[in-house]
């Protein structure tokens, strides 16, 4: 079982900046916390990170034929990107988006997600853990 | 470590009507599911089911002193029910919202949670999986 | 042919107050007027009222296995409760949303019914005859 | 008694077409309907049907001094018609809107309606059932 | 100089309901006023009155070459009407909008006037005297 | 008989900026040709204007007693001024208020009067025609 | 004298948490310091605390023939509950709505009070001497 | 294979003013244009210009059983006439909306069709071509 | 102590129009029960009245190191002036904002206080009372 | 004469999910289509998919000086991407926007095209066929 | 080369309050400020403050023939004043308004700036340089 | 010092097209203008042109740690892109917007800048001496 790990806008960045909102762990911690999770799940995972919405588009299709699912943090295209939400509804394998902050508790324009339309499921507020319960998540939509 | 597993209202009713959207699986059956997660991670489980928003705050109240962590499906309250969202933002421990469906992809007045706003995160759209999902992300904020 | 009629809420205070808007009839003379229609029809009556979102719910729930139909005047609730909304999305019988007044010649909120939504049919604007054209109209969805 | 009922716009293709929403009785079977109920309470019939928004205008103001109500089903008119709205309020005698689906359970556009505003009452959802049910309400109306 | 006078839908009822909006003279008071007026004035009149849409659209169109200006008392259909309001935009002579009450003053959707956009002037609010203002200004409009 | 002519915020700078719009004749044209039509018309003028919102509140509220009725161009603060509105509504006399750009064909936010609201009728399009029509209506409203 | 004095829902957690929003006083001293103003005043008090919005309704309907009038803190239940302020309406004597904190200065959603709308007046913004204030606004509403 | 041709309300007049927007052909122009096209393609018209939306509506209904699709430029009907929506749902072949300016660069109100929400294509920006681009659609819509 | 009493526009016309929603008290009566009150409570008191937004910020300016609070009824400047709102939020002093009416059960207009978002509190519905009551509460507020 | 042909968004995966709204036909089949097409028509045809809004304007800014015209199909991208928009109106030759589905027909969002609003014309739901009828009107446009 | 400088509502207290937002430099600091930089750039400086919305109307019109541009920060005011806005409008010369604080990241009211729609240029977030930016722009704007 | 300078989508193409929008100058004209007053400044410039929302936010997230500070035009990206106004709030030197234009005086889409709201500050409608005014703004935020 594979799954795609898509990192998107900014999130490079994390633990530099606005430490209140996202927590003070850098990508590679959370990349970290994700592969042992998966490692222990008996499940293989490929990660990217991106600041672009074509490029998210493009792993996602890159992804058809090759993973069983994928973990996506569109980030602020959660709110904006309506080809991103198409992408997900044209590939085959099931895609759960996660969220670090509690996206329903921020700023007005925060808290509508339109990728979260097309996705299978959406996990928010729980920062890195969100990944992990994403992963299992994935894991028992796919093994049931 | 204890946690309330609060069921809101028509949720008695699962696996009866309305199958495609909410699944098979009867009350009862994810009480069991829970209730098995629950015990292989050395949580007790409090269940309540209720039609009466009064009465979700109430149960909400009751678990001051007493409890480390709610899961609440506020289920139609989630998009209407301010004062359960004020009784979340009034009690000490953390309270994990979870949805059956993907909130995200139904009806318009569907897509907003209000509870959501004032919980420490949100589960959506993985089914009856979605209350295991967030009793591992509760345990996981309790213990770290 | 069994049938629920449930009165929602301040519709005990009927004939008291607001007689311009409501008319001067009692919930008493409204449930004699039912009754006997009811009786010429040959339809059993078991009747309701509640101040409650919650306890409409259980009404609803209660009448599962047990009624053909029902007659819900869901006043104030019509406007705002989804939860009593998705119970009568969750019972197997009809549900004829009825009231007295026209909802469409009221105030801008009393227009919309997000329980009417749900329901099989609405009447609205007859007084208490709204509950008795009500009744008919089951009896032919029932009966043909 | 004489009561004038009014068919709008594209109500001559009953049947013909969109079976699911609209059921497959044709005009002729809904106005035979009617005209049945309309004998058995004593009541004589005048039927018009029509697709022009002036037509009905005009119908309704040929009914001053001849007839004691009106049944209108102004279809697609009651979602835009203000000048048919404004008709039902000069003219002098009681006019029941009736509505074979539940306008309440459709497109958003469907769910407000500017004739029903000035309408004495509404009935809707009940297939050809509601205009009996109109014939019937405004029959209590008018004699109490 | 010719001017013609076009009453919208409902004015023919003028005078026998809703006397406080509209006033206690009829269609036959306001056009024996106007004629008067025009008498004085030395402009030619031609009157008519329609429930329809299209036929406003049409006695617009058919004024073209023949008339010098016209007053509009589109009723209902100035808040709705898009085809008139771009009749009066595809005709050659000033169009001149009047209202017996005023707009401004009664439900919010009367006080957008979709035709007075297309409109060279609006006179609203001073009765079958909003008819004679209109004229003169119409006059001052072409002869300076 | 006397009547109050109020110009209201910028109209002292007529006839020099956006010629095209509001034509190119000056306050001073515009008062020379109200205080012709209202010799002709028997009627005692007194003429203000200001920029000052609370100024023409106190120029109303200054006519009570004094004067039979007002002309008022509230230019801008038409859009914005609930507190002249309030005074219209406050004073004992007829307010016609007139604008010399037909505002229903302008910017959005010009289209809507908040004073109008509580005139007693408007008359817009016509330049400075407006206020001569104004007067005329003015004279009728209070003379018969 | 007698006036009801009803707290609605997480009222009873006051002083326990969001202190800065709610203060620090509790429930119990909020009743002390009614009590005493009260009892200096010769007003009789019947103090309820209830997190359900039908028990609000009954215990208003329990006022009617007992009570000379209410002070109502409606929480949460202010923006949402229709059945309140019908409840409100429906009773014969004077409800004054009182709340802890400014509600026009907190969220967006906090500064419309659907049951404010019902009330005979608002007081907002005093902390505990909101009641202290409503009672004797509600005194001098009854004696003059 | 046989094609309605219907022109709403307006086009008569087209190349007689506002140039700029509709270009400077007539309405004799286009259909000389469309018939010239469609004897080319071995397509049989009958073209149809009114101003009356019933009108549209009848032409519609009455070409079930007789043509083979239709090509309706419905003017400004398309953003209100949900009547003329529901007339082409409701007959069997299909009906392509054409217009003659590109309507998604006009003003806000133009940008919405709810005709074209019921059409099978919409063909928008052309002049004149549009209508034979829309004969071709139709033709490969039928023909495969 | 010393505390400002500030009068808004139109409101020196009380008692003399629209008395069913203002009252028949003058405003001199109400600064008459103002100062008695005020001499019980052993609070001086400097009444302005004022229809000039700008002359209210500069009464509120002007009371800085003078005052200890202010009453202020803004009158129809609640509802528009962010001028006045940053004028509260600029002095050092409470500001209760009062009103007679309640704004909450007026026009959809008059239901937000943009000044009432800068007050300390706000009281609304109890005719000349609103000024005791906010006399009183401002006087716990800076007294304890 | 020479023409850009640009795929946007997820059409490179045309034909293999969602067939029942955009088709079975893959990118490959509608180039194919297209190419044939020009070759009839004496057209060169340059072909371009991208995921990338920033590469869409980069494929439009480098067909200037060498191109005659453009057929764009924006996919998700016409309903957010302000920045093609302005590509479109910054480049010398017309543009054509092209949708396989009928826009007006879908989800709400995807009504609004704002490309579409700079675009030349807009020719939506005749699948493969808009873009043959996108070529012939650019032929003429090009062409007369 | 002479330049009015207007300071709106409020800014006479600058230094005072609020100073997170708006720093702790007072007027008297900034006018310094803004005479320092007019004197190198050999520009004459004319400075008013006022709270009265009517007397920047009269500022701005009194530089008419005498000034050649204008700084304006109107506070307040920018959000909400259209009479400022057609005054800017109205003059001659170009006026380039200013703001200390970034108004789109503050409050959503004050995103938005009616005044500076009318501008030529906008300058906001730069404390008291906003100011010297302004007074720069603006030369370059007249001397180029 | 060390700056960057970031051209958004599309003003490659200024001086060719829309030059009574944006000017005759072409992007080398604004680059020397630039790095003109830059020289004079003692800062040293980095400047970027691209169409890319993502190679935005990468040349944004490059000048961490080496650059002062950022001027940025995101052209279009202003009014949508959520996801490079995260990137100005994820890096750790001041950004000022900058653009041509007066976008408050522009189409209603325009008048509001989501990046805006996170940058330091905003300067619009200078034409190239926008950029010139930011960076002298720049420098005083970061030099004092």
């Amino acid at each position: 079982m594979k799954v795609l790990v898509i990192h998107g806008p900014n999130l490079n960045l994390l633990g530099t900046r606005e430490l209140d909102v996202y927590g003070d762990q850098t990508l590679e911690d959370i990349d970290a916390l994700v592969a042992a999770a998966a490692g222990e799940a008996g499940i293989e995972i490929e990660s990217h990170q991106t600041q672009r919405e074509g490029e998210i588009i493009e792993v996602l299709h890159g992804g058809v034929g090759r993973v069983d699912g994928a973990l996506l943090n569109p980030a602020a295209y959660s709110h904006t990107s309506r080809a991103i939400a198409d992408a997900i509804r044209a590939v085959p394998y099931p895609v759960v988006e996660v969220h670090l902050s509690n996206i329903h508790a921020r700023e007005e324009w925060r808290r509508t997600s339109v990728t979260g339309e097309a996705a299978t499921g959406v996990i928010t507020g729980f920062g890195p853990a969100s990944y992990v319960a994403g992963l299992h998540a994935l894991k028992q939509l796919l093994e049931g």
